[in-house]
């Protein structure tokens, strides 16, 4: 299988469908594709349709969307078990799987991923009620476990479509409940996250830099 | 089971959730929450945390986000068949549906559904954009067909998703291509979106008028 990314840094439409990736312990190419370049746009008509990553190539099989991708690795490699089993929590986890995936556009806007860096933003109440919104659901998950750990107990896809979050709430420096830093501080020490942190760190793609000399 | 939704009219995410629930040809009733009233966030509030509609309840649990509920029904309602039975045009459906999900911010920005309403608009080129690629997606499905039907043939999760698309492009008047419109004129001669039309046109909600004098 080869899965299509964008910059490590920057893409968290490409972080989610990587880690789920690399939670199916399979071997897998990547193909890094710098966003927002002529190169970027040649390489991907190729292959998707849609124009965007990221894009999983399973030999005749081409997946896009990051949920989307989740949901196939959880039919044909996964064997359903990237989802809870218990049917609660399992619904559960598709309602704020999808939640997060169609939703939440002023936390998006207002603080795009970027792994590398340390930003302040002035957050209004819109971009507020949605960071307390999933500072909620990942509290109310958390308190259901004696212990920090994935949002249902096992690595579910739930975890894949926030995992961007965590590294949005990181970079801007967001106040979360002791529930949901407990929740952070467990996923940034996983080890595929781990591999992600240091690729993104390691990026040497052309950087734009913003009025305040700081990279964009 | 129940759905509550919002005005049949407006609410192009619970139109998704409800064509789901009629083809699963169950009996199910319908709680309609009028959007934007302090009443909608009250009610709501007492089932759902996102609190959004559509929200499903069945028995003890609570389902929300328009894929997340048809995903549901497809596990326990539909046996599966909500998606294509075969593999190749499983994956496209489910990748157009996640896409239709997440994506297409201009088109639902510039054209917010409104079933009872004509309008003329300004097509810029990012939402030129969004509808060149929605049409190529029904294109695409209709070509591989021998006469104007579902995208998959069968009935699927992903008509659910551009069910609201169809009335968008229909209300704002959007050229499409013959396959586009072969389709679009099937999809409203169901007899369950014949249904929800009925209903939308014979809503009573408190009416806003825009300065042209028609209704918002």
């Amino acid at each position: 299988m080869r899965l299509i990314i964008g910059n490590k840094n920057y893409s968290s439409w490409s972080l989610r469908a990587w880690i789920a990736m690399a939670k199916t312990g399979l071997p897998f190419e990547e193909t890094l594709l710098q966003l927002d370049t002529k190169e970027f746009y040649q390489q991907i008509g190729k292959v998707n349709p849609a124009l965007k990553v990221p894009t999983l190539v399973d030999g005749s099989f081409v997946v896009w969307d990051s949920l989307a991708i989740c949901e196939y690795l959880n039919d044909y490699y996964f064997d359903g078990r990237a989802w809870p089993q218990d049917r609660s929590q399992r619904t559960l986890a598709r309602c704020i799987a999808n939640e997060m995936h169609s939703g939440f556009p002023h936390v998006r806007n207002a603080m795009p991923m970027n792994i590398r860096a340390k930003r302040k933003i002035t957050i209004d109440e819109h971009i507020q009620k949605e960071i307390d919104r999933i500072v909620q659901i990942w509290t109310d998950c958390m308190k259901k476990q004696s212990s920090p750990g994935w949002l249902f107990g096992q690595w579910s896809i739930a975890d894949a479509m926030f995992l961007p979050v965590v590294f949005r709430f990181i970079t801007y420096g967001i106040p979360v409940s002791d529930e949901a830093k407990a929740y952070m501080d467990f996923v940034i020490q996983d080890k595929d996250v781990q591999r992600w942190i240091k690729d993104a760190l390691a990026e040497s793609e052309i950087i734009e830099l913003d009025e305040a000399g700081e990279e964009v």
